[in-house]
């Protein structure tokens, strides 16, 4: 990529330019939100953990009815395509599929010509010694805003239709935190607004079951088998907010973040050894985690 | 508009035909379907009702915290522009304000350069003796998809996160039918997927009240309006399916197919009195509906 011109982005098979990269006024993703998404971060060139994203993007298409036709490989080709096209190594990809355009308005048709669109941006390194993609421990604010039971709409689909979110990220300007705590429709926790939560009160380490309106990220899955791995019992249930509040540690996950350490819950310091923002079970998973990454991606040889 | 040649569409500031009609992939709109849109009916010209549109969108921006900075003089006349440039009297009509390109992802910043798209399809003209703008009588089907809580997503917000719809509408795939029954997370009966609910049972015009997650529609007001004017009582509240199986006279509303009566709900006639599909109470509003057009949009000539 030259200094100075802009990224170019994927979009229906063609390599263009960001700011040319455009879709349709009369495609589903931009009318309705009618599409299935991924984020995911590439490191060294490679995107991490690519089948997993891969199945959850089948998984979202099913929930749609959005029969794509287009293979796995054919949609990490593109990815890879773009990144080369950028001279990326380690990067932000976010990519999409929505149903295009269509005779006649909200009905779905069976038939679709999907639009496919990547787009990339730099985003240093992960692995060991790495600096983190976030902006140090969050300030996260628990929401009035709810999460909408799946049988409204299903958590475990990632679609464009993100209004739930963004209403949970605006009441944040007032607080000033960083990330929301939403509840299920039972007051439960369920998840940020693009991040999965993680606490630790000293016995195991709990996260919101899948049971609930909560995404099943990547990066949970990669931080649940982490632990396991270390022996850490996982206990996966439905909490009150109480209980994250007063955790001892706190951590959100998402592809971009990977591990982000969680500083305060609703205005109170977690804090639960009177130390530090950050706990030893984040320390140690967040170590484990960009070991994880580097022996992967990098082969040990920091570039 | 020549034989032939594309529709033109009104995009941020421009009339461009319809196939350059874009918005950039990184558009708020398309990402996350961060946008208020109204649906709009234009007859003779002009659009109907034009200020409730209007107060309703302005309801949705502040919903969404989307502060456009556009005046509904200048939106009426970005409507007004793409309707002359197509020689469109009687069309369909699409506004969309999205929050435009953002630095950053999900956060939404307060500082907004909106994206507005309007986009318009000849549609017959209303009035006495015209044709609907619909496929005749609708069957309706209850889905298990519900209607989000207002507390996650508000059903008073006209948005581009269209996906609860969709998946309504994808179940009827299924049974054939046309319009969805949506029930709100209590069981209720809310509205269909584009349409506002209304059903008599010999005593009352019925529709579920707005307490619930249901659009203020303008044409649903209008038929209110309408039902007082002549006498009819009109009851909003909330009620059980088997009340809309049961309703002598069940018919949908919304700005596109103004009243469709409904011939089915369930499966099940929707004939009170064993005769035709379209029982006297619809008859009459619609016959109102159609005077109410024709002497405010045509001043009784038919063109």
């Amino acid at each position: 990529m030259d200094e100075g011109s802009p990224l170019r982005y994927h979009v229906d098979g063609d390599l263009v330019p960001a700011p040319e990269a455009t879709v349709s006024v009369e495609d589903r993703g931009f009318a309705y939100g009618d599409a299935a998404f991924e984020t995911l971060r590439a490191y060294g060139g490679n995107v991490f953990r690519w089948s997993d994203h891969a199945s959850r993007l089948a998984d979202t298409c099913e929930t749609l009815g959005l029969d794509h036709g287009l293979t796995d490989a054919d949609l990490k080709g593109r990815i890879d395509e773009t990144l080369a096209a950028n001279d990326l190594a380690d990067a932000y990809v976010k990519l999409s599929i929505t149903r295009g355009v269509q005779p006649g308005t909200l009905d779905p048709q069976p038939a679709v010509d999907p639009t496919v669109v990547v787009i990339v941006k730099p985003l240093p390194r992960g692995g060991v010694d790495s600096e983190p993609a976030h902006d140090g421990p969050a300030a996260v604010q628990t929401t009035k805003v709810r999460k909408a039971s799946s049988r409204a709409i299903p958590a475990d689909a990632k679609t464009h239709n993100y209004l739930n979110g963004i209403l949970a990220r605006l009441e944040l300007r007032v607080t000033g935190a960083d990330e929301a705590l939403m509840l299920d429709p039972d007051g439960r926790v369920a998840e940020g607004a693009t991040a999965n939560l993680f606490f630790a009160d000293g016995t195991s380490l709990k996260t919101p079951s899948l049971d609930g309106p909560v995404l099943p990220g990547v990066t949970r899955r990669t931080v649940i088998e982490t632990a396991e791995e270390e022996g850490i019992p996982v206990e996966e249930g439905r909490y009150t907010p109480d209980a994250v509040r007063e955790a001892d540690e706190v951590f959100l996950t998402n592809s971009t973040w990977e591990i982000r350490p969680v500083a305060t819950v609703d205005g109170l310091a977690v804090d639960g050894d009177g130390g530090g923002v950050e706990g030893p079970l984040t320390t140690l998973l967040s170590r484990l985690f960009d070991r994880r990454v580097e022996d992967r991606y990098y082969d040990g040889d920091r570039s």
